[in-house]
């Protein structure tokens, strides 16, 4: 969980002024991401969850104040700074937000803070990287989920998270998109994840032989566990298992061209009166490799993904950003924006809506909150005045919405290569906000409209 | 920090068959990655640290072992197992390790426990990712630091990070490597980093205007500090520094094409009587900009790096695993390997020497620990029977002797663009126990070793 320091020096320094220009307005950021990734039609929302409990719990602890009162870039600020203003701050803002588990777009606000403006500049660092980790892990799973059409996967990509909290939250994350069940024991507790897994290689090695191994597995942990074949040769492993007369409720591939020998290992199971025993198939598999098995009419019951998800590892990053849109002056909110060469962003707080019938998507429309626009909108309040409004869904029922969402995508959007852009248009008010703000760069276009 | 349960549920499941087998038999597995990423030539070793804060704080607490008491699949083991053994379970074991800072290469062992079996396996996957992840940003931030050719280079991407604890880490390895500094104030505490950081876009715009903005700032942090110029028109700014008399320490331009765009801040700068004035680059930065930058003589004294550091986005896994090399059998430790097709791995606990003159690298033979080897060996002892030997190095210190390691790597292999494979040899004595051991599959070229 991130703390007051999880932050960047540059929030502190900034906060600093604001504190010492006296009053502090209200200000709003908002959280987008600028353009998706090229492999990516869509992302799925998450992370919110975790986002609401870090300005649940956010402080400067009193270890925390002693520690920035030694950095140097910090030495200006006045005693007050830190004895009245640092160790008191608590989050007081609101928050709108996307729910999670919905699809969401190019340019599209996922959360918008309104708070005192240095507590909602001292929460970026951390929203960014809650929100858009768990966001760029789900929108990868979305897509393995859709690659096994209908067959089981388990997320086994903890060891090559980035850290153990990476492989905590990516467990979540691909669970909350359509994942069956993670082998990360901490998720599966935090987060009331069902878990899996039954044996690695080593537990093969370790035994005197492999047969002794499978037998000693299956008597302690039931005859219908899950036999790893693959430590050896796994169609010999799947000969001495119907030899033996064992009944496995699933034997596991890890290695190998996974076609051929699933149907091989099929084959010896299916001859040896074990039709009912699945086969999973893992190893370096991703959405492509999972197609081509499933296309190709591999007998794979299931399958164990890892490192593909847990690093979404062709789109490790996402160019999420979180950027002031709206200043308190005399006393009213006045939407802002920058326009560095090529950065330009949308005013003002925004509202998206989504048209099309129930449980489907045909196309976004990115306006001013008060705007009347078809469609439904997006964002909802989740937190007022530092208070979260709601409980926090389970993650199956996050998951069951967001199946439920994502097949509501056009199938272009959707496909695995290539997808194609969703429209997301910019409504009138806001396009006329957007001019006015930035005059004479007007015909700069407002990135980042579509994919 | 992770904890116990920072692990794979197959690890319990296999923990479980252990400790119902009886006596636990001691086992040495090793840490190694298996090829390197086709845009490494070398990878700098990292995370030992925390690896061994995580042994020595290992072990499930009554709410971990109240949870696995719940997963259906442990269901066959007995009370004991959890009352019994999870319960008062620590790291009793040893460990070898190669030094943080260390180039290594594939195949290579960067850590060897030996522990009773079940709590080798057990600490599997909070070992891999701990020092996976921090070696994979280590070696990500060398190239960095290279490129810039003595430029200074800070350490901006926590918000795009794989959430606060990835945050918090990337920034320690990115320093480890040779990064000056970093903006995650987390990293700079826990840590002792140098952090640095001025301002945001959002302060400017918050700000009635930019000469507002800047005078504000310097006269609260000192005239000296760093000011962003690029909120609206970079050269406007620059000329409205000068004109007001202003000596920032430095000017940060975050957007634009940097080299053009800081030739002409640099003129006008120059020109105004703000020679002394540095000028720092960040957005999207990698390597490759940043030698493109360098080597076209763009006038930038420093770099921010962000995203493609924090996450290592062109390599953002590394291909490492945690393999049982060696087993305790009637009282003697038994070299054992999987020969699974395509992933052999070379049997029997081993050693890495580095041949060439002190301070270079001419090349590495991995072998047996009791071989007799031209060279130094680079592991270890770290870890006696659970206690640390030695504190660990403040992160300067391994700076400095990681600049001096990855200097001493051939320049063939150091080049940022195809790097040339480093001779890593295998020495007789294991290629004769390897053979031994696979018979007919040692034809099987053991991967992995060179790139």
């Amino acid at each position: 969980m991130p703390g007051g320091l999880s932050t960047d020096l540059y929030e502190l320094t900034m906060a600093a002024g604001y504190h010492a220009a006296g009053r502090m307005p209200r200000a709003s950021f908002e959280l987008f991401v600028r353009a998706l990734p090229p492999t990516r039609g869509y992302l799925v929302a998450a992370g919110l969850e975790q986002a609401l409990e870090y300005l649940g719990s956010w402080r400067f602890t009193a270890e925390d104040v002693a520690y920035l009162r030694t950095v140097p870039a910090l030495a200006g600020a006045g005693p007050a700074f830190f004895d009245e203003y640092l160790s008191r701050l608590r989050f007081t803002g609101d928050v709108w937000a996307v729910d999670e588990g919905v699809p969401v777009f190019a340019g599209e606000p996922l959360l918008r803070v309104t708070a005192p403006l240095a507590e909602a500049q001292l929460v970026e660092t951390a929203l960014l990287s809650t929100v858009l980790f768990q966001t760029m892990i789900a929108s990868k799973a979305a897509r393995v989920v859709e690659a096994a059409e209908g067959r089981a996967v388990i997320e086994f990509g903890g060891r090559r998270a980035h850290g153990a909290e990476a492989a905590m939250l990516a467990a979540r994350a691909a669970c909350l998109a359509g994942f069956q069940a993670t082998s990360n024991l901490d998720a599966g507790r935090r987060f009331g994840l069902p878990v899996a897994g039954t044996m690695a290689h080593s537990w093969v090695l370790a035994q005197p032989d492999e047969p002794t191994a499978f037998r000693r597995f299956l008597d302690l942990h039931g005859p219908r566990s899950t036999l790893l074949i693959d430590t050896y040769d796994p169609l010999a492993a799947a000969r001495s298992i119907v030899e033996a007369g064992l009944r496995p409720g699933a034997v596991r591939l890890d290695s190998g061209d996974l076609g051929p020998l699933s149907r091989a290992v099929r084959a010896t199971l299916d001859a040896g009166g074990c039709a009912g025993t699945q086969i999973l198939a893992s190893g370096d598999l991703d959405e492509h490799r999972i197609a081509g098995l499933v296309g190709s009419g591999a007998p794979i019951d299931g399958f164990g993904v890892g490192t593909a998800v847990s690093t979404s590892w062709d789109a490790p990053s996402l160019s999420g950003v979180y950027k002031l849109v709206e200043i308190e002056r005399d006393g009213a909110m006045t939407p802002l924006t920058k326009h560095s060469p090529g950065k330009t962003n949308l005013p003002g707080a925004k509202q998206v809506w989504r048209t099309g019938p129930p449980d489907a998507a045909a196309g976004d429309v990115i306006g001013l909150p008060d705007e009347a626009a078809a469609g439904r909108p997006l964002l909802r309040p989740v937190m007022r005045q530092g208070e979260r409004i709601a409980a926090g869904a389970a993650v199956a029922e996050l998951q069951a919405a967001c199946r439920v969402a994502v097949g509501g995508l056009p199938a272009s959007v959707r496909t695995r290569r290539d997808p194609a852009s969703y429209p997301v248009a910019v409504s009138p008010g806001l396009e006329r906000l957007a001019s006015s703000l930035t005059g004479a760069s007007a015909a700069v276009p407002f990135s980042p409209i579509g994919r």
